[in-house]
């Protein structure tokens, strides 16, 4: 018997999971110590529907860390390699946060709110403590605590048509990665045109948990004539479109070169970074492995709980970090860890999953959407 | 339906999980990014085997963060107000890591492996990012870092009988909260009397995953003859015991005071940690609120799935943290954050569990366990 979920106080309940467990969520994990619904109705039955239609995410688990105060830029900028220099009021800024080593350390968005007032939108890890750590051994001048903010996203291409009868503001004059504040059905909401898919949509940060509920009924009740459903982050589409998870796709232990995350990281940056000297250093040496997209053939595979072994001219060359089957390529996407001499786009692989005898034929890709 | 628990790499697995699955646990929760089952036949049968006989636990989750370097005694001062100058070498110690407003931020045990060298074996929060943010903030002379250690639990009557074959110590020498090193089936582990029920036994620090189920495999042999079964922390047993869950019976909005704490804290320490000014203010202040154990009538409950209200003298004084069905003393038993005025012993409350219509009485008791 497949093994369930329990719950309890230490698991926080979000503002909307009243309906997501109406909507029968079948399966969840734990993020942030938040519950995250991972599939409805099935991986594959859900894919598709957030391909040609629009639904609703709970995702409260991507928590907010609010960084308020005089020193509030210094500390956003000590936390990641990337410039914020110019980063303006109603942006979203996709910005690694690095320790000394260049360890990732999680891979959030920034929301600049103000000029002194920015919420890290975050993967799953401590940063609440990391920063509040860092401030208070700098002895900054600053506030970090995790405020009462709780997103809901609505993703795929029906998100527009949903969403616009709810807001006075044209939608088509909001750019990706920027935002604004509103209210929906009373509730107090920033929305940013964002969002863990590549099918397009919306992130609603609520600010008040109170109003959760009748945030969710609203948007429900305007997309009843879209088809629109309850989901989640979708496994095989955030593969597809080359999203990394953090923790499974990237840890502590990578630093941000390895995954491939060159761009976010400005070498000459002006202000203050933690992981300057060390990423310097790396970025001088090279690095000896690099996060890879790989499509592995064969048919569907059994789901992957740690990682599966890539082999690369008969010896191990790396590892499986997240891997789906496609229904619509009709492979196994992935990612994976591999040596460098062996990411350039074409390498043949092959790769042993879990429960298998033989290893399947891979090779390293470009990507899958185009 | 039930909802089940989906793995990833992110929510890690631990060196036992493979024996763990094999012996049937059906449910999971995940602690630190990592499984941790939450029962294998029902809480209730596995409750009245913990405490007749010997289980042996698969608790990896509660990872260690190793401090070490010339500033690693002067970090963990910083952190606890508990005072650690006299903690030795081959010493464990509760500890609970207060920030600078005095809230909990983990309640771990601290491990002293040398004079410049401890584990803190921690609850579910990111210890080591605060550990390590306070220190690079700081500028101190000190390394933070997850190190290769896993644990798992042998708990209940039986556990000295079969632990005991397995090691040269004579294990009737071993104090409570003190630990040695050794070997067992080739695998380094650090042997401490300590766990967290009430029903005796040890905790084992494998120092080496990759002989994890070595280790398991060694115990088990060594159990058959005593009942063992594979087991996990209970929730009847250990709020029986008393034993607070971080994240449940208190969080980072919960000060020291309020969970009942107040002995672990030492208000004139020696060495400086964060979280002195604001526990000097409020020992002199008091708190408003104050974790209780409180005994609430009727049969079995729902599961607590975030808290149930409190009510005295027809107004809400409070709420349930955590609550379980004892079928030894046939009724609910559980933790309450109340209002300070209701939390005398004998003081006459009612609980609204969730899905009920009408109200329970309870009352405050001093404990279950005596």
């Amino acid at each position: 018997m497949a093994p369930l979920i329990s719950f309890s106080r230490r698991v926080r309940e979000t503002p909307y999971e009243a309906r997501v467990m109406a909507q029968g969520a079948r399966a969840f994990t734990v993020y942030n110590q938040m519950t995250l619904a991972t599939f409805f109705r099935s991986p594959e039955e859900d894919y598709w529907h957030l391909r040609e239609h629009v639904q609703l995410w709970d995702v409260a688990c991507e928590r907010q860390v609010e960084v308020r105060g005089p020193d509030a830029l210094r500390l956003v900028e000590l936390s990641t390699p990337r410039d914020l220099s110019a980063c303006r009021i109603g942006q979203c800024v996709y910005a690694p946060l690095c320790d000394e080593t260049g360890g990732i350390v999680n891979d959030p968005v920034v929301l600049r709110l103000a000029e002194d007032r920015f919420w890290i939108s975050i993967a799953d890890s401590g940063v609440l403590l990391w920063l509040k750590g860092l401030a208070i051994g700098r002895g900054l001048d600053v506030e970090v605590f995790e405020p009462d903010v709780n997103i809901c996203a609505l993703q795929g291409p029906g998100a527009e048509r949903v969403l616009q009868p709810l807001v006075e503001t044209d939608l088509r004059t909001l750019r990706f990665f920027r935002f604004f504040e509103t209210r929906i059905a009373g509730a107090p909401v920033v929305i940013a045109r964002s969002g863990w898919s590549g099918q397009g949509g919306f992130e609603l940060y609520l600010q008040d948990s109170s109003r959760g509920l009748a945030l969710w009924d609203a948007i429900w009740e305007s997309g009843e004539a879209h088809q629109i459903r309850a989901g989640c982050p979708n496994l095989i589409e955030r593969i597809e479109t080359g999203l990394l998870s953090y923790g499974n796709d990237m840890t502590l232990a990578n630093n941000i070169f390895e995954c491939g995350l060159d761009r976010f990281v400005k070498l000459g940056k002006e202000a203050e970074h933690l992981s300057r000297r060390a990423l310097d250093r790396i970025a001088r040496e090279g690095v000896a492995a690099k996060l890879a997209k790989i499509d592995i053939e064969g048919g569907p595979a059994p789901a992957l709980r740690a990682t599966w072994p890539v082999f690369a001219a008969g010896r191990q060359a790396g590892y499986v970090t997240s891997a789906a089957w496609s229904p619509r390529f009709e492979s196994v996407v992935a990612f994976a860890m591999v040596d460098i001499e062996h990411t350039q786009v074409g390498t043949r692989l092959s790769v042993l999953a879990e429960g298998e005898s033989g290893a399947r034929p891979a090779r390293v890709v470009a990507g899958w959407e185009r």
